[in-house]
This record gives C-alpha cells, structure tokens and sequence, in this order.
C-alpha cells in the first residue's frame, strides 16, 4: 500500500469511528485533521467534500461489515447454523467494541432517509445487500430441509432485521438490560415458526 | 390562551415538522425564526436554549403522539382491539400525512444514544411510556382472554415495536412498497402466537 492510500485509510477508519457517535453529518474534515494531527489541507486534498467522505466512510463501514458478519457466518455449514450466526455477530458487531456507537448503518438510517444524494444511496445498497444476505440464508436453510419449504425467505429477512432494530435501540437509548434476553426469545420463535 | 403561549405553540409545532425532516441536531433557533418570520431574539426570549426547544419539541410531540395513537385505541373495546387499534395508529403516525420526516422519536433515537442530558432523558421516557403503554395493553387482553395466559406482556411489546422499528426504516429508507403488507403480515403471526 502506498503512504497515501494508508493515511486515506487510517483517516476513514477514524471517520468511522467518530461518525458511529455522532452521526455522519457531525463528521468535520477540521475536527478529524485536529484529532489525526493531520493538515486540514492535506485531509480536503484526499476527499475534496465532506460527501465524498461519508460515501468513503459508509463503503469502508460495509467492507468491515462483510469481513465481521457475513464471512463467519459462511464459514459455518449451510442451513439454519449459518442464519444464527448470521444473527449472532449482527448482535456483536452492534453491541460489541467494535464500533463505539454502535452499527453506524442504524444511525445513518435515520439521518440520511429523508436527504437524496450519493451518500443515501451509498446506505442504501448496504441495507439492500444485507437484507439480500439474509433472505439467502434462508433459501438455503429452505433447500438444506431446515426451514419449512412454504417459507417466504424476504419476509423471514424483513422480521429478522426488525428483530435487530429493536435490540439496537432497546440496547443503545433505553440501555435495557433484558435486551439480549428479550432478541433471543424472539429470535427463537421467529427460527420455530420457520421450521 | 395568552398571546405569549400561542406563539410559543406556534414556534414549537414548526419545530416538530422541521425536526421530523433534519434531526433534533438541525434545528436552529435562527432558521427557525426566519421561516415564522418572527425575530431571532423574540425566539431566545421563549425559549433561552436549543437544549430548552429541543426538550419541548420531545414532550409537545409525546402529547400529540398520545392524542393520535393512544387516545383512539382507548376508545376500541378492551382487549385484541385496542392491541391492533395501537399498530394501526402507530403506522397512520409514522407514515401518514402526520410529520414530513415520520416518527420523531425514531429519528431522535439514532441522533441521541450518546448523547447524555434533559434531552435524551426527555425522549427516553417516551419510549418507556410507549412501550409501557403496549404492554398494559396486552395485559388488558390477556385478561379478556384474548391472549393466553402465559403471554409475556412486555416482550410482546418488544417484538411489536421492533416490527415498527423495521417498518419504519424500510418504508422510509428503502422505499420498498411491500413494507406494510411484510408488516401486517407479521403482526398477524405476532397475534396468532399470542392467542
């Protein structure tokens, strides 16, 4: 990697982290030069606009998406092992350490619905992707005889991710401790009913 | 009512509708006055703070969610009527004429779950009241014998707003035309398991 594409990267890694927190839009190309001990200069040569780094952070965000979600989860043998996975590092990548603020992809969600433009659309291949992932996880949880053949897969992907939304905002605002319990339970019945 | 308070009402209801399209975070007491055509300073003599407007938009939108979701149910005869009554409100309230931008609250979440102070605990007890609100609800119908006795009210409260939290984000991030019919249909498979 050249000096340039490493310092782009260490810079986008930080944009993350920050925006995870404060949302895409409190992201500052000063405050990130300021924190990175870099020259606000230097920073608006690599990106030029303050979009083309939230398209930046939000494509860099999904890559780490793909390597700590999908990547385990196709690892484990095809079926039903491969939809709870799916579900469990979805659980740690929200609420685990690695995004301080949690999936930055929720947060962004409510910022961006309503402000068309290249970011937005950005947000929303990765939400169409994801939601692709898990209906086919289920297609083959459906082919491999662990989910019922009458399954709708896109539907079973629509109640997961409502599943998760709720933990996000059960977990992150309301700071409930019976969060996790509660998302299993419901993950549980949602796993039988498709059975 | 005083002249003083119907233009205190009027400044807070714009900043409902404002707030709903760009955040609790792009409200700005200057933009604000600007499109009510009142002067800047007027605006800081009602409310002294955007931390002050901020916690009253939570609580006039609270009242006005009350009066739109949970003042119709009341009136429908106790029990699965009132359950259903409240998921067809909520869904009239968040993607209805009601506000631009949906659920407030949704919106308000994502932008104040790391963010300490009297504004976040202003819209964290909205949350506790909704949620509170669903389960006496489904506490009401499992004592009509509508639901069954082993029902846990409050994680049917969890996965009912779930579903709501996946509805809203696919309905106005996604702008996926089959997200009320993903919708009804799973609340009718929440219902059927909850009989």
């Amino acid at each position: 990697m050249t000096k340039g594409a490493e310092t782009r990267q260490v810079i986008v890694e930080e944009a993350i982290r920050q925006a995870s927190v404060m949302g895409l839009g409190g992201l500052s190309l000063g405050d990130l030069a300021a924190s990175l001990s870099l020259s606000k200069s230097g920073l608006f040569a690599h990106f030029r606009s303050k979009e083309n780094l939230q398209v930046e952070v939000i494509n860099r965000a999904a890559a780490r998406f793909v390597e700590f979600v999908l990547v385990p989860a196709i690892r484990e043998p095809r079926g039903e092992p491969r939809v709870r996975t799916l579900f469990e590092r979805w659980l740690k990548w929200d609420t685990g350490n690695e995004l301080p603020g949690g999936c930055i992809f929720i947060s962004a969600a409510s910022e961006l619905d309503d402000q068309p433009g290249p970011v937005r659309d950005a947000l929303v291949q990765t939400q169409k992707d994801w939601l692709g992932a898990l209906a086919h996880a289920v297609r083959i949880a459906i082919e491999e005889g662990h989910f019922r053949k009458d399954l709708d897969p896109e539907q079973f992907a629509f109640e997961m991710y409502g599943l998760m939304l709720g933990c996000h905002h059960h977990a992150r605002l309301l700071k409930d401790s019976r969060t996790f319990k509660r998302t299993r339970i419901a993950f549980e019945a949602l796993l039988s009913a498709a059975r």
